[in-house]
């Protein structure tokens, strides 16, 4: 039923869960280098062998290949200054010789890798995020509304343009606040007094053919849910051009657009969420419902505590 | 932040998560017998040693301690009747000779065990379920209104009666449908009108001093939940003597009752996900906000697919 269901699923099952297949997880766990910065005990990211190798030419990064699991360490300095110039310098370095196709797509966007309690250790440019495997954090807001007669949902899609550098054509969701006024043309009034938190995604995105780059990269991700219900006459917009529409769509098309595998991976996964919150999903008409549920909460490896909103939107752009 | 919130958090995050410390999972899940049935390869439930050799003294039942992990196995046939019975004729004898203080209330009330496509393997006394640490399936329903000035949600709740066999007096939730009828006096029709599925929890419990029984059992817990927006003028009321009183609580009521465990521990895990569902608890104002979402949707060792609510509303009681 779930790859049925959704394109988006398979590449979050890909990574075997402990609690199914124990042999499985702990070969794979230790397929990966470790990634961690030096003087800090936790484990950052999951890194493929090959990348790992290319990080260890540069000055300040460590290999360990002796020990279980093997690491790979960020020694530069104990400030999150001193830490983000040497990846930098690292990465500027590794783009410049095309080592990965991952990072072809410069975007020239800082993301920060956050500490046990929510620290920012150091902030490194976005399209590497994944080569070092580490958490990536993101807000979703599903822009719905009702239909007058039945009281079913129907919710806000919107296409993305051709140009915009990642999963350019594929269908996603609205945005917030301040997005949501960008790129939807919404009063940003209506949508702060209408938006409400729902909840969190969280799961270990294996990367295929689609997402672009290097095969079998890891990426954690977070995402931190909102919907928000709009009145009949209001209609979101494109108002620059990372959008190319919007279109007010019914539970049936949402289910094909999933089986058509039309959605941007993490928005696919978003939808399935509302699914289950509203009801669409349950345990009568899905025979998956209750690993479902917790594939779209699966504890990370990597810490995942402290980081809110209001830090992330400090950062350049979401 | 999260025992600080809910005393029902705490009995789900004694038993270790692999992806936080896998060596202490490791051991943990090798210290507990694993129980089969005869010919399925699946383990249905994690068993404590002292438990498991009681079994093993009665026919039908084997015992291998020298596999990884050691396993309990009910060897007694092939069909759902004949496993029924030899567990109904085991758990007579150990109540009889009062070997476990968890099965001194006898229930009277048969819960399933289940296959990995949900199908019934075999029937026990709800009682004893915990002792062979099978999956339990619930259902759990919030009935809420909302306040006309503010749009915040207040919760039904009900102070169970004195009198029930397990968590008396502790604070509960409505019910479902029938239930609801039954003990709150809800009109059935208005309650499957606004009666929505919105999603599962899943959790492994450590029962403690509390639970009342053995310490240390173990019981898989599997909740599908329902919330039921009632008009302001509809109160609930006792029907039947397990109800002693229904109250609207207000978010802050609530918050407060969580911190003195005055909730049965599962009904405090069904109120978390709500505040998660309608942004009460968010990452602005939860350090743990992505842990709590996970936790209260672990990946259980047992399968839990194929079981649905039609199936458990057909047994005596939920």
């Amino acid at each position: 039923m779930i790859p049925e269901l959704s394109s988006g699923f398979r590449s979050i099952v890909a990574f075997p869960l402990p609690q199914k297949d124990l042999q499985a997880y702990i070969e794979k766990v230790n397929s990966y280098y470790h990634f961690k910065v030096a003087s800090h005990h936790s484990t950052l990211g999951f890194v493929l062998p090959f990348v790992a190798e290319v990080f260890a030419r540069y000055p300040g990064w460590e290999l360990n290949s002796n020990s279980t699991p093997r690491t790979l360490t960020l020694n530069a300095g104990n400030t999150e200054l001193s830490r983000s110039a040497l990846v930098a310098s690292t990465l500027a370095d590794i783009c410049a010789q095309k080592h990965f196709a991952v990072i072809s797509k410069w975007r020239n966007e800082l993301k920060p890798a956050y500490g046990p309690t929510g620290e920012v250790l150091f902030s490194m440019e976005r399209a590497a995020v994944t080569l070092l495997g580490i958490v990536s954090y993101g807000i979703h807001m599903i822009a719905y509304t009702r239909c007058a007669e039945t009281d079913e949902p129907k919710l806000w899609i919107s296409k993305r343009s051709k140009t915009v550098a990642v999963y350019p054509g594929l269908l996603d969701n609205c945005s917030l606040v301040r997005e949501a006024h960008e790129e939807a043309s919404l009063p940003a009034d209506l949508v702060r007094a209408n938006a409400k938190a729902c909840g969190t995604l969280s799961y270990l995105h294996s990367r295929n053919a689609r997402a672009g780059g290097e095969i079998g990269l890891l990426q954690p991700d977070v995402h931190f849910l909102f919907e928000c219900e709009l009145p009949a006459d209001v209609e979101p917009k494109p108002f620059d051009d990372e959008v190319e529409w919007y279109q007010l769509w019914d539970i049936e098309q949402i289910k094909e657009g999933l089986r058509m595998a039309k959605f941007k991976p993490s928005f696919a996964l978003v939808m399935l969420d509302f699914f289950v919150r509203h009801g669409v999903l349950n345990e009568g008409n899905e025979k998956d419902f209750v690993e479902i549920c917790a594939r779209l909460h699966r504890t990370l490896e990597f810490s995942v505590g402290g980081v809110t909103f209001a830090q992330r939107d400090s950062e350049a752009k979401i």
